[in-house]
């Protein structure tokens, strides 16, 4: 594809994408589609001869688009916010026509040094010291596991360097709770800990907050016991309840310890920029490590998870390589950001933040993210005063859990209702909620934060439960 | 920043990317900056005040883009091509302008399917059997991890769902060579199977293949020693001199012992497309895993390295986690791309494949591939024919290594007039080459493959070479 026909096609495909934005609403939440039904109307077999990029667009508009689940739309509120704004989508534009490479300082300069400064800035808004030192990655849940590697190094001298986790001499032992997202517990098993090493420390019955008085409990427990507290991932805001583990408590029974205090706030982390809710996160300067999704509330699109480290050096020692191929006439005064995670080549991920700072500015975010959190206090108030709804956990952030329970419903019935008016409202179209467990029982999240939801929407989802969960519907 | 303002600021930027494209020949190769001199061009503080995007394009044309190594540069020649076709620009944008999330097949449907089915497309293109089963990972470096710990858990029955590496009756073994790209030790190291079990097989002198033998015999000798042999990972198209591990070979050893086979082929895959290149990997079809990465030599943006499975339940297995915040209603039928790799949020990668193969088609991209080979052997075949001038490695892709040797200079000498003009090269500009050791002794790789390399990029290479290896320069 030439540089003019690329020109071409690029700008239809630009308008395709602001109107599909400014008609969002028009469309359905979850398309309704069933498993493969995008796929049989795709070709079994590869092209065999090119096309013109309209007739791609036109499959793209036709095939693909209508089988996204439409995570921008103002009455979407399952999972986490997963904001794309289009500052940074334009940032992302930026990434994808440099087209460049990072594998090293040197295969592109400007991609690892505006990576340093955006996360320095990103640093300071959300009022880290300057001990904190930042990187880009993926996920959270890749974040969570370069946490565990590190934090397992630490804990054993390095011994991958020699004999690896086969030589270990005692156990190593995780710490979190039941409310910890799911990819902890996937980090902890990936990294060779073994899941009769993970512990899921009580929590608060109220808040679902882990309780550090457990965790100092089980971390004695373990020592008396001759195993080796290697890690807690303390949850700053989880996914079921928004619970927010202790850290300032958590770090005062670990860090004496020397175990790693991984602070996992994947998605309430965009608070950390609103000075208000930042006593959330008290404790957080002593912690080891940090990571929080910009790809979620803040607005940057996917994906882009922030992680700060306290000690990079340890971290550069446990992923470094130098093979020859790669070595630098740089000097080692150059960032080398392979070493600071798992992958060796690296998209230019810091101009869709750098975009979005730029152009947005950090103002408008914060009251953006202010306006989700009156949102979400406002549903919850509604809720409380209707009759047959329970808020059933603290609204710490912008998400509100419920159930609805007529006649006072339990147990299995419960459940059964629970499931069935959230089906309802789902595979309608209107809107979207997440089911989730809480106490072993289904409750349903409503999870505001959208960049488009304004109050009218909250208004337009109450009007739709009322009628999902009524005898008739 | 709304739809509108998105689209006039999307179309100035199409236009600066295309531009860019267009005149990238009347650039540099490589910035001539130091380490901190993007960065101190930018505010060390966060921006308080919003500004219109052209500032922000301004921005990234007189501050970012001249810190960019230009690896769409026809005389680029480090490291591997990194293409970046701009049909697949193009995807990557349409993938951005979408904004969804992938987290399960119901946060996306069309990403999920999609992609299973442009892998597929892939598999028929390169020739595998339909019993292999594909996903897109960021990158090769993951990859390879992905399959160091399915061998891992395959090897120990699931050790991770109980005591970890910790419980371990026998070391795990990895086997490659010194010639494996750096990423295998990284993933093996944190994997857990710690350094004193990776073991280093010997190489044929002339090629850097791995020796089956050799192979045969440390496994033997692993297993009398009450180790357990584990993985071995075959380099097909060694990132040093494209040395090709012999597969059928490797398999025949291994597979009944067990032992899990993965091909690393990240950036050599792209020649699966060619069927007369298809004997560098006979015996293929008997490997456990095998990764490749479109985002190299064929053309795809980064990141998309595609990875394929003899037995993705099993690694299901190892990754899988179910939290009742991502439970489908979709039922079990859904293919859930999340427990195929470590992050839980994927982007919709296949967008950028699907529209390379559909616009620009596979003949062309065959047709291009081809191209480059004969470069190759064009090109090396002019460094034989030239004095002072030695081929250091055998020419079986598109990578060509050599020394220049004046008067029969040797040992340090000779390392020192390789760094010397490679350096006098590189700091000018007008080519960018990588020096890499071989036999403890610099070379320099002169990797051909960029999209836009044409044999008279070649013929000014050897004319840019002859003037920096002349004593006078």
């Amino acid at each position: 594809m030439t540089p003019d026909e690329f020109r071409a096609a690029a700008h239809e495909l630009v308008d395709w994408i602001a109107d599909r934005r400014a008609d969002v609403e028009s469309r359905p939440v979850r398309p309704n589609v069933v498993p493969g039904e995008i796929s049989a109307q795709l070709p079994t077999t590869p092209p065999a001869v090119p096309v013109d990029a309209r007739e791609v667009l036109s499959d793209l508009d036709g095939i693909v688009a209508p089988g996204v689940t439409e995570v921008q739309h103002p009455m979407h509120f399952g999972w986490f916010p997963s904001n794309a704004s289009l500052s940074s989508v334009l940032g992302d534009f930026a990434s994808s026509g440099l087209g460049s490479l990072g594998i090293s300082w040197e295969s592109s300069p400007a991609l690892t040094e505006v990576e340093e400064v955006v996360v320095d800035w990103l640093r300071q808004l959300t009022g880290l010291d300057a001990g904190w030192h930042g990187v880009i990655q993926d996920t959270a849940s890749s974040a969570c596991l370069v946490a565990m590697l590190a934090a397992r190094e630490r804990a054993t001298d390095h011994l991958q360097t020699t004999t690896g986790l086969g030589g270990l001499d005692q156990p190593l032992c995780v710490y979190t709770t039941s409310e910890a997202h799911s990819s902890v517990r996937k980090a902890a098993l990936l990294a060779g800990f073994g899941a009769d090493f993970i512990r899921l420390i009580d929590v608060d019955p109220t808040t679902r907050d882990m309780r550090a008085d457990a965790l100092a409990a089980a971390i004695a427990a373990d020592r008396a016991a001759d195993r080796r507290p290697t890690i807690v991932v303390a949850s700053a805001g989880s996914t079921g309840t928004t619970a927010f583990d202790p850290i300032d408590e958590i770090v005062a029974v670990s860090a004496p310890q020397g175990v790693w205090v991984h602070v996992d706030a994947a998605m309430a982390g965009s608070a950390l920029v609103l000075p208000e809710m930042r006593h959330l996160f008290d404790g957080l300067e002593g912690a080891d490590s940090l990571s929080w999704n910009p790809h979620k509330w803040f607005g940057t699109i996917l994906d882009c998870s922030l992680m700060y480290l306290r000690d990079p050096d340890h971290l550069i020692r446990v992923m470094s390589t130098n093979p020859s191929y790669l070595r630098s006439t740089a000097g080692g005064e150059a960032t080398q950001y392979r070493d600071w995670g798992i992958p060796l080549g690296r998209r230019f991920r810091a101009l869709k933040l750098w975009y979005q700072l730029r152009i947005d500015g950090i103002e408008a975010i914060r009251t953006r993210l202010r306006r989700d959190l009156d949102n979400a206090q406002w549903l919850a108030e509604q809720f409380r005063l209707l009759p047959e709804w329970e808020v059933v956990a603290p609204v710490r952030l912008q998400t509100v859990c419920v159930r609805h329970r007529p006649d006072g419903l339990d147990g299995d019935d419960l459940d059964t209702h629970t499931l069935d008016w959230v089906r309802r409202v789902n595979t309608s179209g209107s809107a979207f909620l997440s089911p989730s467990m809480l106490d072993d029982r289904w409750m349903v999240r409503v999870s505001v934060g959208v960049e488009s939801t304004e109050r009218r929407h909250l208004e337009r989802l109450l009007e739709l439960l009322s009628t999902a969960t009524s005898p008739r519907s």
